[in-house]
């Protein structure tokens, strides 16, 4: 093993699913993002204040979160290297969506899941902030989900973000169920 | 698609890549985690107060962040189902590791890469506290890394939780550059 006291870009921790995060009609990908909380439900978004996506999530009360296959990959590349400041992303790139039903956001058609979060809480760390939302719906397509609610491996290719511009999925042959004893 | 308030478990956000966390000589896996901010490199880690590593947190200064092949999945499941309270986790399940140099932690032998992370801000959020860490050294196998320290795909199989004791790792062959424009 190497070591080095000059962080610099820590990728190490990728892959990590991509969050295709909603605010007005503006939609970012983000790749920092977590679950908080089971109970109640909240989920924790990072955001450079630099994005327009910043401005928008402290004038409103909350945010959309939608899953999407690696199929739009290069539509994540391109929502996240343009800003709402100057061009209506889902105009531009063709992007279809609904209206979240309990918060400002969109819910785009292709996702096969997305989760409609109230704002819950906003610090500052570092270079980002750091938006909790409570989620308050959930939207799935029921065909790629189990009774479990669990998302099907076959069904579906999440889009993972690995990285630099590198964009990855699972190989589904690989999933294996492994017991807590 | 289908939509419920009744959110339970919400396992739509994974796959995400596991982390191993790390303090004194224990050892859990963590499927809740993200970078925080670039500059200062911040690391933040979700943990349930129930946990032995929450009480450990609580008493250190800080902690250590592993990420192992796929082929570990079993001692993820098991060490995440034992407390260090009850067992020593490195001798029950033969961990090899070496004690990291700027916190009171372990850094798996086995690990492609692993963060020491200082603590930096602890946050009560539900049920889990959120334990941020300033990354102080960056440890990676160099035969994983390529030259702009990101992981390769085709060396390493990164160990993913998917959800209710389901692991799943990447297809390499997937691996695609979407440039920003």
């Amino acid at each position: 093993m190497k070591k080095t006291s000059n962080i610099g870009k820590y990728y190490y921790c990728f892959p990590q699913t991509v969050a295709m995060i909603g605010v007005q009609t503006n939609i970012m990908p983000a790749a920092w993002h977590t679950p908080i909380s089971a109970e109640p439900p909240l989920y924790g978004i990072l955001i450079s204040p630099k994005r327009y996506t910043y401005e928008l999530l402290i004038k409103e009360n909350g945010f959309t979160v939608c899953f999407v296959d690696v199929s739009h990959a290069q539509l994540s590349a391109q929502t996240g290297s343009t800003s709402g400041r100057t061009v209506d992303k889902t105009k531009a790139f063709n992007i279809t969506y609904t209206q979240a039903e309990r918060v400002n956001g969109p819910i785009l058609q292709d996702s096969y899941a997305a989760y409609e979060c109230e704002k819950f809480d906003v610090k500052e760390y570092g270079d980002h902030f750091l938006f909790v939302g409570k989620i308050v719906l959930l939207h799935f397509q029921e065909n790629v989900v189990n009774e479990n609610r669990l998302t099907n491996e076959k069904k579906i290719a999440p889009m993972l973000y690995f990285g630099k511009d590198r964009y990855i999925t699972t190989d589904p042959s690989s999933l294996a169920i492994h017991k807590r004893s």
